[in-house]
């Protein structure tokens, strides 16, 4: 099954791509140094828009979640990337414990832990699952569409270890967000690898760190290529603690809504696109896709029903994101879709879009009614020819998102260690 | 195109599988400890013989040519192996200088030349490629039938380093075997890293000596699985420096192929294999593939137009390995066939299949007449299930052949250890 692409690609991007298609080693070798010096998060999953002018990442999650939405011939590259990961962290590991989300009753979302089984299972580990839900108390095994048996069980917290009956984990790994805060049983275990580490958390990330993390990345990448660093990252603006129910937190909301949307205006300006700016106002915490509002001005503030979405939408109560908006112009089968990239470590897995029949080219997709198609990745696995007319063939636009992804992935890494309450600093 | 295997899976060889996919995670882990004290070939390719009742490899190729013989889907995997290759060895590099073998005016051989240059181009090197052919003088571009062009270069040596005219490359990887000895060009090299190192020219290369390693590497993980060893290594025995045209290096000859004979008929009889044993003449040293001759008595060595077809065979005069004679079960539509699987550093990449219309099943089928076909990794990639009956599905089989072909790339690290000149030995 292969989507159908639509992607209108005109102005900067086609630029954009050619750029990177001729500086394919010098791409290769500048993300080669960067990871010699920062550690990729184990796992993740970037949304991308491909607004047909610019191509930036819109949300980075670190406890991915439908890796059973990748086509079975992408996944021998997912166990060698897990191979190369538990090398790197800990060869001598035996036992994993992958402990599972909110929604691990679900069928589709066990089909993905199974295959997260399987895929750490074949990379050499001995995998169990093991549920954080308190309401669990014995062993329930599962039985999936595919005839094969998934078992959850209990975790066991021993005085500084945590596992499941009889099974004692060197490395554990978290598909949980835990957007509504860390457990206390994930926390102070001895010797045990934590993946990813608990600062990773939905309660504990903001997404304006990860964004500045993600300009910082943009910047130098740009550099390198020589390009404008906008043509990659979003705009974006922050309100710090405030109280949106009140006039003061509105202005500063209309204010940054305000600059950023000037900005867009005038990067509009600068290479003539004729697409009307918009801005995104999120949770700067909390759980990915939620609460999402878009504003074309900050005059639309002054409508109450608008204002009250906003405050509805918060997981915290006081933070709030105001970001450039990216449409997406692709489509598949006629329906708004955006590519979502994988990866294991340092490297890319796989892909697939999301697709919203529903939506509009300026809405979130990350909504009920989404469908997830496979990225062609498998059968575009051609690798990009130096001289090819960019833009001519899809192998070479899954390349630009793989290298976009990589920078998402790249900033995480940054935001990680800028957040790791245990580093050392030298300042 | 997905080559349809008419594998007989019979007797011992479906234990063997069993217990493999049963032992998947202590297999990997066991490998995973093993890189981390030997470093595998930068990259192989091996041959393999499943004869129904064992599954052994038979060859080597640390030159290996035809990767363009592998699904394009696989490519992916080869790039990302390659990039965990680049980063262990030298992340730093920039240019890669590829030495071809002696078929570069071949346009197949060029079409694996030049998906090499894509990989290691994907992977993050400048790639250029440079012949030792004394013959060129000046840069020759051919255009390949997929309308892209490959440079080849004469190599220029300077008093301590080599690489093309303009272009000085921290890593040289040889695609040419060396049979003819090394050249001093290659020679005193300084801070270049040369891939594989000079010991592993065919030239220098042993095949008593390889297997040697291979038996010991078979035994250690034969023990793992609790399993008998014969069942993934072909028995040998070698006549060191003898003189073939002599009564007394037939007679080693023939005494050499009685013990093989007696040793594989008592297997053959402890398992209850009705096919008859075989033994393999074939040169200690030299290319791979060459001067192979069988045996099924010592008496047929009386047989002086046999005699005289052994002594024409040798590359070099007088060393000769006698080799247990693995038959090959495979078909691919109705002819012989044999599974040749790719690697780069410790993974396995790919395969194909070599297959033979008109040769038998106890024969080479490196020769003359062959053609290739892909291994259907790509449509298989299901990865194996815990509790699948064995033999079952294809997956499966792949995985074992995985396996084995990495205990042979284990066999040639062991190998290349014993071997290096440059070893500091603590015995």
């Amino acid at each position: 099954m292969v989507p159908h692409l639509t992607t209108a690609l005109t102005g900067p991007i086609n630029e954009l791509e050619a750029r990177m298609l001729e500086s394919v080693p010098a791409i290769e070798r500048w993300f080669r140094l960067e990871w010699m010096e920062h550690t990729p998060p184990f796992y993740a999953a970037v949304d991308l828009r491909n607004a047909g002018f610019k191509l930036a990442p819109v949300d980075t999650d670190l406890f991915p979640s439908r890796f059973n939405g990748l086509t079975p011939q992408m996944l021998p590259l997912a166990v060698q990337a897990a191979m190369a990961a538990i090398e790197k962290i800990c060869p001598e590991a035996k036992n994993l414990l992958l402990v599972p989300g909110v929604a691990w009753r679900n069928t589709y979302y066990q089909e993905h832990l199974q295959t997260l089984v399987q895929v750490f299972t074949q990379a050499g580990l001995n995998v169990r699952v093991g549920s954080l839900d308190r309401k669990l108390n014995r062993t329930e095994t599962f039985v999936l569409p595919d005839g094969s048996g998934l078992q959850v069980q209990p975790l066991v917290r021993g005085k500084r270890r945590l596992g499941v009956d009889g099974f004692d984990p060197c490395t554990i790994l978290l598909n949980h967000d835990l957007a509504e805060g860390v457990p206390g049983l994930l926390e102070d275990l001895h010797e045990q690898y934590l993946l990813p580490p608990l600062h990773a958390a939905a309660s504990q990330r903001r997404k304006s760190t990860y964004f500045q993390s993600y300009e910082e990345v943009a910047r130098k990448f740009a550099k390198l290529l020589g390009m404008d660093p906008w043509l990659l990252h979003p705009l974006h603006g922050r309100c710090g603690e405030v109280d949106l129910s009140s006039e003061a937190g509105i202005e500063c909301l209309k204010a940054q809504a305000d600059a950023v949307l000037a900005k867009v205006r005038r990067k509009h300006k600068e290479y003539g696109i004729r697409s009307e700016a918009f801005v995104i106002i999120k949770a700067d915490g909390g759980r990915s896709g939620q609460g999402v509002v878009s504003l074309r001005s900050s005059a639309e503030l002054d409508d109450p029903q608008r204002r009250q979405r906003i405050i509805d939408a918060q997981v915290l109560p006081s933070e709030v994101i105001v970001q450039e908006g990216v449409p997406t112009h692709e489509r598949v089968s006629e329906a708004v879709a955006e590519p979502v990239v994988y990866t294991i470590d340092r490297y890319v897995v796989g892909g697939m879009y999301r697709v919203h029949a529903e939506r509009g080219v300026e809405e979130s997709l990350d909504a009920p009614g989404t469908i997830y198609a496979p990225l062609a990745f498998a059968e575009t696995a051609r690798l990009p020819q130096p001289g090819e007319r960019p833009g001519a063939s899809a192998p070479n636009r899954f390349y630009m998102y793989g290298v976009v992804a990589r920078l998402a992935l790249l900033a995480a890494a940054y935001e990680l260690e800028a957040t790791d309450p245990d580093a050392e600093r030298f300042e």
